[in-house]
């Protein structure tokens, strides 16, 4: 067992100051953000709906949440292994799932406070300055939290469990993922089931503008910012920040033995330090865009964080690979330069993450040509808005795809044919693409705050044009900034996943060389244990695995389709049953609308939930371990490929409908503004509920299949496996599954769009 | 070399007689077709435009092909093998491609003399019958054309090379799938270009009805359903039949010598028997609808079918694998008994057709829930509509892909552990699927030629009420029919796909054998030659393989859209210019729309076209055989799910409109239908450009890269492997498909949906 050398520990320790630093700046910051202005009486009280409503919702969702981690906790000690290594890593499932759950409240908590700031800051002197500086500290102290308590985590894993820190960090790792899949599943579903509901009744029937207080369905929808957009997101970039530090952990120790635990910590300890200086170096100037400030902040930022690592490799790091203590015996011999190597992989993770910045800010953004073409679309109809929106999508995930397929290939080329190194160096690039995630976290949160300030404003009426300008403005800017973390945000899965792949490989290895001379020679069972590609049994993997992101993602935007629908029933009931709202004489039920989101989005994050669990554990216990590793690979395929789509062709349309209300092909309430608004509510579910949730879906299958992978082996391989449970598990984990799809089918027969339509309301046909 | 028995080869011949027989059966169909009543002058002269612009569009179509076939076959000569084997492959290469081409020009010729004859029917007695039977009549020549050029081209190969004749199959296959990748690509721009943009300027714009006179493209909508959901779908049919035979020869030598060369051709020649009377049983008995017709007729062939197979299975085959003449060493001990085994796969091949026409007419139908959603969700907006119908096409998606992962698991099983057995029965399985394909092909071609008759009905004047609705019925029909052969297609696609995986494997390993000592053992070169998903560069192959469908797809799309953009322009200059189109007084320019859709169709296919060609040489040379396979695997799995997906929603919307305008949720005119025509219309290059394309696709892919496996490891594994040029090959590929993209941009730069539009007509926006 590899034990840590003392300058090591203190290594670690310093790190672990330096992540209790980065959470003592985050209640600095917070502090600040706190002491602005509150604005009036009229905008608290709104404040206060949000505030209660989004802390009702994720009380609710912790209380089911809280039922799930204790059963997981439990299965987790059923798989086989080492008992004092499976009670740590049992406990550091709980640290995990916790660690998310309380990013994502505290992003919930400070951004329902912050809105109303931002508000009331933009009707003071020098509003756009203050209303952006607001927003962009709000996001900075969640980006501290996050940078600081995954890597508090990942360091006291490490100086608790030295050596066998790996297989507890997996535990760590799961239970941040699994928790934050729940929350950007329920929160997807809150916000963009109340954004589109009150978008059809409001905007479409009713003619009244968005966020305006006679609709009913408004608080709704600025609660669903703050829960879906503010919580969600910072759980799932706290889980992308924890699951790729733990897989550069996990490979590290492999590799490069204690250096390679050592030295990602660094790397990450670096993210933390220049996320602090993106923060405060973030200040929007004069009358440029927020987004040109944003962009500064990270290219600043991720530059000076590169040059950082590239420093700490070539002086923490030998000059040669059999110098590393602890190194794996396949690297002993390698002739590489580890300090070169491990430079240069931070340095293609920083890079990617700026081309994908790039990338993104191209195709969503309002001033570059492929919005501009979906906003132009709108003068031959929806029909065009929608097909050219889907056109972007499409190339925009290609060329994502095809930059994370490229640097894949150079991690691999530098790694210079071993494919362990190549493992940990995808990892190491992963961790370099992290050190940006602080400054991206303050990114993304700026966009529901700005949005809800802009809520707040009109719906108190308080707020002058100019004000009201200003917080138009941060709203588009939120638009691509959202956009680009959730690419971002699905880089960090392909990366991590590849790496995992090692520690999937490693763990069926180590269950194959236990069984020893047990393990037969039988066709069936050597096909089960086949990686490659041409087994036509791995390829079903492939094909269930991009099954699989279909079908998530599918389910996700049936949801919003279904809840949006129970809510445009209620709103079009209380105008119905009180004509003083539309005159402004009666106050809408606000909180009923709240009420049918939290629960709706609490009863559909379920069937989304149990098939990305189940899934693997059905395929993984069914068809063989090779087969589940191909079902990880074609998740992996699919799931970049499905999760930019969705994110950049709904940014697109997002934007697109700006560009028109901005006045461009006739302006608002023009027809091509009614069809980019079609536009906008198609994208709605894509980008902020099936896209985004993509991402920890991917880790969370990863992490399981890592988990289970030894059982597998176990009742597979040997002469004498226990094949009959070997299929029970499997049918087991299927019927889970199949039930939680057929339920949410019933709940479509129940609740869903068509309801209340029978045959009566329809003419006769004649045939 | 395997030599071919004196039995064999009586059989072979029969099975060429059988082929024979077939087509003399399609000649006289053709006949029955021609001999009924070809309506009105009035009638004749609209038919007359549209088989003039058909003609005009195939004609030019073929000269443009026919310089890339000569391109492809010099290339051909450049790939290493066997002088006689290469020159055979080169010329069946030909052959298959003008096999391909003729089926789809014999598909297009009738159908555009059909289609009269069917409009002029629904007026007379018994309309309905008399319609349905000569759609259907026309639909059994071409799929008696199909399977009679299919079998009769397989048949003679095997003949004429005997144990070669697997190598030169290739070349047959390839030459058939490469035509019909094109003419699909063109044909489907060409058909959803004229649609879209004839509804975008007709319907949406002029408020006038589908296929009115005055609407300048009504011809060019027209001669659209003959070019493309005609001649490519039965090119493209043709080519599934001659890749799945190809494969199953292929394997079955490699698996079970003599008679595997034998077998699927017998299962073959019993599907064209069946055919013959799924095609003449094929009647609508009173007042039932067409469909049930259809349905009867293919469930009744395909169960003889099945049947007959079982039985020439035992008839034919031996008892054991050790009495079968030249069987593979690997399954000398086989203890399977083959006559079971090859029933069974037959068997599985048959259900997986049935259950897939179930599954597919269970999310199309009108009938049934899924497009019934989709109907209802017009309540609230087009909006819903578009995000109701993307979720029927991800579930049905998924379920598909479900069904044909289970019967590949089925198959494995009852391999009993024999993955080279296992391939072979893949690919007897697709056999089996295709003795459904006469009756799928009659089932197709009903679509366009009822579309088509109800276009000239409508355009003449000339049709009654009572003929009309005959004819609105049988389009309806055609619908469904129409997606039901994308199901069955893709499924054959992946079969075979999966099959031909065997005679990659087979290809990479006799050209590793061959080179012997000269194998390196380099890190790197050992990754190049790895299946295995696991390994980080298998796994970049696996995301480019998915991200080439979706690039393909998004291409397909786009290109719909900049075509109809230049139609919409087209029409409305001509409106603007002759105030006399509208009163009715003046002919609109037909021609000049006929010729926009042909000019852009025929420059829009090269792009994806070329992609196809180019991507899989790319990967192939630049990364290695192994991320070549992962790339195939990954293009399987995303291009099984994007297929149906694209398929199935477009058809929900498509029948959702249907529904709303037989009178539900308001009928023609109102809110709810503006709602369906908008997600008509966004399916309709989805399902009849995109979508249909990927299976051909696929086996483009597929069967370049078993060409080219040999060269690509001639240029990486030997230790004095030219690296130089094998890179200098990916960057030319890569250059060229590159090039492609970026004239497709520059297009979309100059005649796009924007064109004319400039900051002058946009109003200041202030920022």
């Amino acid at each position: 067992m590899l034990q840590l050398g003392t300058s090591s520990l203190v290594i670690v320790s310093v790190i672990a100051v330096v992540a209790v630093v980065a959470l003592v700046l985050a209640v600095v910051l917070r502090r600040q953000v706190l002491a602005a202005g509150d604005g009036t009486p009229a905008m608290q009280s709104i404040a206060t709906a949000i505030q209660e409503g989004a802390q009702a919702y994720l009380n609710r969702q912790f209380r089911t949440l809280a039922i799930f981690a204790v059963v997981v906790f439990a299965l987790l000690f059923l798989l086989p292994g080492d008992g004092g290594v499976k009670l740590g890593r049992s406990i550091a499932f709980l640290f995990g799932a916790a660690f998310s759950a309380a990013i994502g409240y505290l992003g919930m908590w400070l951004a329902t406070r912050a809105n109303l700031r931002v508000a009331a800051a933009a009707t003071g002197p020098n509003g756009r300055q203050e209303g952006a500086r607001i927003a962009f500290r709000t996001g900075g102290a969640v980006g501290m939290s996050v940078v600081g308590l995954g890597l508090v985590g990942a360091a006291a894993v490490v100086l608790v469990y030295r050596g066998d820190a790996p297989a507890v960090l997996e535990g760590f790792g799961f239970g941040a993922a699994l928790l934050a899949m729940f929350m950007r599943v329920g929160g997807g579903i809150f916000t963009k089931a109340a954004d589109v509901g009150a978008d059809l009744v409001g905007k479409v029937e009713q003619g009244i503008p968005e966020d305006d207080p006679r609709n009913a369905a408004t608080i709704a929808d600025n609660v669903g910012d703050n829960v879906g957009d503010c919580a969600g997101m910072a759980a799932d970039l706290f889980e992308s920040y924890a699951v790729t530090l733990v897989a550069a952990l996990i490979l590290g120790k492999a590799t490069m033995g204690e250096a390679g635990l050592v030295f990602p910590l660094i790397v990450t300890a670096i993210g933390a330090l220049v996320a602090v200086l993106g923060v405060f170096i973030t200040k929007v100037r004069g009358s440029e865009s927020g987004l040109r400030a944003i962009y500064r902040g990270f290219y600043v930022s991720a530059l000076i964080g590169a040059a950082l690592a590239a420093v700490a490799a070539f002086v923490y790091l030998p000059s040669s690979f059999a110098d590393l203590t602890g190194v794996g015996e396949a690297l002993a011999d390698h002739d590489g330069d580890p300090r070169l190597v491990s430079a240069v992989a931070v340095l293609i993770g920083v890079v990617l993450a700026g081309v994908i910045l790039g990338i993104t800010g191209y195709f969503t953004g309002t001033t570059a040509k492929p919005t501009r073409t979906v906003a132009a679309a709108s003068r031959t109809g929806a029909a065009t808005v929608v097909l050219s929106g889907i056109g972007v999508g499409f190339e925009s995930a290609v060329w994502t795809a095809g930059i994370i397929a490229a640097a894949l290939c150079g991690l691999f080329l530098i790694a210079g044919g071993s494919i362990w190194l190549a493992l940990f160096l995808i990892a190491l690039a992963g961790c370099g693409l992290l050190t940006t995630v602080g400054v991206i976290v303050a990114m993304d949160t700026f966009g529901p705050v700005s949005d809800n300030a802009q809520g707040i404003a009109e719906m108190s009426g308080e707020v002058d044009e100019a004000g009201a300008q200003i917080l138009t403005d941060l709203d588009a800017v939120g638009n691509t900034t959202k956009a680009i973390t959730k690419g971002i945000a699905i880089a960090t899965a392909v990366l991590a996943a590849t790496a995992l792949f090692g520690s999937y490989g490693d763990a069926v290895s180590m269950a194959l060389a236990e069984l020893g001379a047990q393990v037969t020679t039988d066709g069936t069972v050597a096909a089960m244990l086949s990686y490659e590609i041409i087994n036509p049994i791995t390829l079903v993997g492939v094909i269930l695995g991009g099954a699989t992101v279909f079908l998530f993602s599918g389910l996700a935007i049936d949801a919003v389709t279904r809840a949006a629908g129970a809510i445009v029933f209620e709103v079009r009931r209380q105008f119905r049953d009180h004509p003083g709202i539309m005159t402004g004489e009666t106050r809408p039920e606000y909180g009923k609308v709240v009420d049918i989101c939290t629960k709706d989005s609490l009863r559909e994050l379920a069937t989304p939930g149990l098939l990305a669990a189940f899934a693997p554990i059905a395929v993984g216990f069914g068809l063989g371990v090779g087969p589940l590793a191909g079902f990880l690979g074609g998740a992996i395929g699919a799931g970049v490929l499905m999760a930019v789509f969705l994110a950049n062709s709904g940014g697109a349309w997002d934007n697109a409908k700006k560009i028109v209300e901005d006045g461009h092909f006739g302006g608002k309430n023009s027809e091509a503004h009614a069809a980019t608004v079609i536009g906008d509510t198609v994208g709605d579910p894509f980008k902020d509920t099936a896209g985004p949730a993509i991402n920890p879906l991917l880790k969370v299958m990863n992490l399981v299949s890592v988990l289970i992978a030894p059982a597998v082996v176990m009742l597979s391989v040997p002469e004498d496996a226990n094949h009959t449970l070997r299929i029970g598990i499997a049918l087991g984990a299927a019927l889970i599954a199949f039930a939680a799809i057929v339920a949410a089918k019933v709940r479509a027969g129940k609740i869903d769009i068509t309801d209340g339509i029978d045959e009566k309301e329809t003419v006769s046909t004649g045939s």
